[in-house]
């Protein structure tokens, strides 16, 4: 997902102004616990060109406090440094130039330590000035809250990707001690009605621009799996030739498979038998949990995997749907910095697993809703700028923080990227 | 369009036989008359990976009857040369292996002669055996038909592109003495109020499975425009800067503009005052019909006009509602062979150009309906092979073969593509 | 070989001029004949960016009489197309833009039929001309015909390479009816003092500019075989794992190996049985005959056979001392259109094979002779632009036309072209 | 260069050892004092494929001691730590798989701590061992020494290149005080006369084996420069359309120009009236010392420019031979970590700045001599891997450790590289 595509349209900032100020520090004391295990070097390196350095995360996020809130609202602030707008602006035409996306591995300098300190700077400010901000700055505030939320998942995946890579496969942290649950129950198939439903965000809390409006589609009769597919489910899909069949890809996802011989889920890791029975998390190499989501498949594969077992994935509609009336801060979340991992599903009736554990993708191509109305200025400038090729993922993961999806919420990608903790829910036309 | 993704799920060609057959010949005639002005060396070389030599397409339509109709359904049919079954197949995966795609046009023999030859000794089985198939058979007959208007098109638009690189600028027909009409009225929006509509493919005659099954989708208030956008409107978004300027563009569409260099669409060329007042067609190097519509435009490019004019594309259904009632074989069609253009909207009222004159690019990515259900065996081993990455276009061109369309007809490329004849038709929300 | 890459120095043309006019009309009655097998589409297709078109060569060849003889020393000639000089230009910036080198087979126009009313025009005007011209021009007529031998060698193994490509295996001549002689002797070492010795051209006939100027160099004490590798040697060189042993390979060879899977000359094709057995030829696929030279393999390959065999290669001095007194016109040259095919070594003592048969590599890169003085004016533009990273080969091939190397001659190519008829000839140190 | 093509073939090492053991320990200590200034992320980035991280060259020179020494002649020897076989190899074949070259950037772990740890375990080893083991080992140990003489050199030219990048521009040392001499005298040809000489080593010192054996080779009458070409000789070749004019480049250099927009020596810089007055080095941008000598130009620039002063570049054996009588330690080399550059040219006769200053491009291909035998084993695995496409530079820079090059000593780089400290000396032909 590309953060940022969003904007505010009314104040939503709960009041009074002491909760944004607790949120706001909240939210970037926790951004800090997530590289506290990280080297320098492990914080300066960019694994491939989708993901960042975990130094930029902590830099962009401070530069759109720094940018959007400090420097329009603030006539008194001086720049830290006003070469860090070059630095750490992400993709606002706007707002000027930017290195190459792909060269961010090399920026060794300024230093972890630079950037954390530009970070207090902007900080300090930031706290002395939250209770003197105008609601317009303040739903500016709120917003930059929730672009680094995204980038605290990203955060976290990017370094599984950064040390996926090394072959002395490392370990960030020490595995939870908690023992996983086992033996989920066979999937159930719920049952939806056809006709009318509102989707779409009406704006009562916070919501990114992509969200709205809320509006009506039309559902046709349906059903929806109860919970995500299995690590063990996935392993008889292998078995069973999935990634040798091309009858089950589609075209695009066929070429994807023969060109990166693709035969298993990204951080899958076989044994010395040949078995699929490893994977590679911020644990290092453990043990495949059989009874947990498969994650860390693109959608290619997760399609390829309905196909095969006789369904589909479910429309973003259908989804939100069946959501609409769930807990969206319940589930397996971010709650602190360690390892992060979906859970088996607990062995309850109704939907499961639907908010948290893995973003599901949907079968739905990332679009505007009827009435879409992009944000003006520089903060919306790409808002919609990603409404192509892209498809629509939901419920968040365990890798988002807690407290930052809802039913509406859109993340997207494509179709072959699968870095994130991305899984499936299967569905069916009834 | 990636051909033949299709199928059909009952019976509905036409009785009694004898119709069939006259639609097979008339199908087949026309094509070779497509090709009655090309050299072999024309009809051989492919310019890019996305066309096909016109050779290809006159055998590979043959190669069609062969192997569903004759293969299958006449025992005592002798193969005309084995080899052509691996050079003349496309994509078809549960058939063997094939030629890549980029190397069609190494394949200089067999020669034009030789494959008019075995279209001929095809067509002599073909015509024997109409009268004596099966209806199952019959069926693969229609849809060889329709799968072979489906080349043509191709195979006019694919020669187009090769003559449009020779420095020769090549003519391939002479230009039509009729005079183009002039002045099109002002854009007019037509309201369509909300509410639930039925869209998609009843089933009552031909379709092909990706049309199906009809079902009820919700519009949302929105009006569309009575024309498709002019070559005179297009330069004044050039004139505008709209090249140039990012807040225009999609994400990756303003990547490909900048990668590609992209300042016009396909074929404009510029006069010796640096002006965009030219443009190349199947006849050669002409001046721009200002008040025709805009042709050979890529989805990033209809999408970055639309929001220049404050407006947006259609989407699928909206489109295909407002087509709904009209006739889908009146308009600009190809009818013979020859220079194919689209014309200036008449001075009517009401919606003009729906069908015929350009391909419209709807704000839709192509995905399948609810209920949609894959035709089994190899003719279908590829329906829905494409539903990823690609937006549907509607209504047909000046180089579809007229009775081609209907406004469930649902055509789809990449984004980035614009070698057919793709225009716009602008919405906007009410 | 880029050729062209010449001039002449001093007036070398054969007196009376009657005699340069009969060697004018052979050679282009030559380049004609080979092209009377090929169709339309053979002729205009390209299959890889190293190789041109037959009809390009064609027209390239005449091009180079009509600019450089008629447009500069007849000044009541009328140009045919002044287009020509654009889609026929090969590498002379001095003479304006030219078309990409990879889509010269997208050229489809003008046809066959128009290329050679072209070379009719320019060679009734050549001539009538040539017993008028002043020496200078004679000149430039001697050197066209050089290069259309040159462009004759290329015409032929670039259908060759085109064909190769086609899965129909197709044949442009008959298999010659002549028997292959057979057995050749032992490899024998032919010793070579240490000492100073002269090479390069001393100017005394035609010579192309990079081979002059003639000078001492000095040779260290070595042998040299007494006849090329052949394709039963280079069978076992397979058997004993030379393509997959890394210790024979230079470091750029192995990689080209490993990335294009490399495992056999360029022409070799397998068995049923697996094994390497047969090879594809202008007279489509046949026994490989396993007592002629290996031919088709590249610099890699034949440094690494040296090295598996315990030798090396000579060096361009080496060789071109041990050919200076046998006779260059002597040997398996091009005599006329049909299959051409190294042959076995004759059965006699002293050195065989050196001229014609198959290009041989040496240890030598392609750079200037102390002296060297580049050639004014467009003709000799890129005399030496290719002095970097190619190796020269020596002794022309079953491909060349008989008369036209030389034991100064400089082929030259990049070390992983392979398309020529190129082979390997050892030699060691003493 | 690619380092460690090399082996001894007899032992040359200084006695007693104990000069050995201080030689092993200054050069050790060296390396460290080189990364003294840089970050732990500076240390572990790689900016592009031809460079690496100096973490990297830190440990694979260590690994180097403990492979062919430690592990080979210490037989109670432990390995520090298998995998670092694995992770610091660089392209030994015979010695296992290795990690892509790309990705050393993305080895984050072992951090520059644990590396450094690694150097002392290996070199209290080293020490301990060094008074105790065989000649063959203490070869070895020579070799490792010059080896990490070579690493130290590219460590430096590795993070320049890094730090280039970098948009901040940082500054690895501060700028030396000493003025820098200027004005530089009229450059001066040295007549050189016709004759056999001997060049290459005769084995009576350490040298790499590549440099073996001493031969004769001719030399024709030439004359040489007097010294190197400088920044403003540079400028003028700018000023006169040197990057502009297609005559004076190579093919392939004229394709290098075009694809990469070269405009300028690799780290020039322009000022703010787009002027070439500056330069990026270790020390930041500062502005470019005119009498100095150019540098960072590639063999392509090289001989543009030699072609466009009516000169040509210098063969190996004619610079060999006009600086055999040359003492090679003696000129601007790498003596103390801190910044490195070349000076102007001394106001002196004859040959000036043969040696240090700057690697001085040849015009002949690094290929083997005659005689040239590889060494048997993993060390001399490579010798000679990389005779194919380079070309020869003599002489050292200011980046070469002193005492580490002599007359006979052979660099080589691809005609495109420029990242060392390479110029220009210009020859001529008489």
């Amino acid at each position: 997902m590309h953060v940022l595509s969003s904007a505010v349209s009314k104040c939503d900032v709960p009041s009074p102004h002491e909760n944004l100020l607790d949120r706001f520090q909240r939210v970037r004391n926790f951004t800090i616990s997530l590289v506290s295990e990280l080297s320098e070097a492990d914080a300066s390196a960019q694994s491939m060109s989708d993901t960042s350095p975990a130094k930029w995360h902590l830099a962009h996020t401070t530069w759109l406090f720094e940018t959007f809130v400090l420097c329009e609202y603030v006539h008194t602030y001086h720049l830290y440094d006003n070469r860090f707008s070059f630095l750490f602006n992400s993709y606002y035409e706007a707002k000027g130039a930017r290195i190459p996306r792909t060269q961010r591995g090399l920026i060794t300098r300024p230093s972890l330590a630079e950037v954390i300190a530009y970070r207090f700077y902007v900080d300090q400010k930031m706290k002395e000035m939250i209770p003197l901000l105008p609601p317009a700055a303040l739903e500016l505030v709120w917003l930059g809250c929730q672009h680094e939320e995204q980038h605290q998942e990203l955060l976290v995946t990017d370094i599984l990707h950064l040390f996926s890579i090394n072959p002395l496969e490392p370990t960030v942290w020490a595995t939870p001690g908690q023992a996983m649950p086992t033996n989920p129950r066979l999937l159930q198939w719920i049952t939806m009605a056809e006709g009318p439903v509102r989707i779409g965000n009406s704006g009562d809390g916070f919501s990114f621009d992509c969200e709205k409006p809320e509006h009506t589609t039309w559902l046709a009769p349906h059903a929806i799996a109860d919970r995500v597919v299995t690590n063990r489910e996935w392993q008889i899909f292998i078995d069973n030739g999935g990634y040798h069949n091309p009858a089950l890809w589609l075209s695009d996802g066929w070429s994807w498979v023969k060109e990166h011989a693709i035969e298993s889920p990204l951080y899958w890791r076989r044994d010395q038998h040949g078995g699929w029975t490893k994977h590679f998390g911020l644990d290092g190499v453990t043990l495949l949990d059989l009874d947990g989501p498969v994650r860390h498949v693109s959608y290619f594969e997760a399609d390829a995997y309905a196909r095969w077992a006789g369904a589909r994935l479910p429309t973003e509609a259908e989804w939100e749907h069946a959501a609409s009336s769930l807990n969206p801060s319940a589930g397996v979340f971010m709650d602190k910095a360690g390892v992060v991992q979906p859970l088996c599903a607990p062995d309850d009736d109704g939907l499961q697993q639907m908010f948290g554990d893995v973003w599901e993708w949907t079968g739905s191509a990332y679009l505007s809703y009827p009435g879409f109305v992009p944000e003006p200025g520089a903060v919306g400038e790409y808002n919609g700028k990603f409404m192509s090729g892209q498809f629509v993922l939901k419920g968040g993961s365990c890798a988002t923080p807690r407290g930052h999806v809802r039913a509406t919420y859109r993340n997207f990608f494509y179709p072959h990227q699968r870095w994130q903790f991305t899984g499936v829910r299967l569905a069916k036309d009834l």
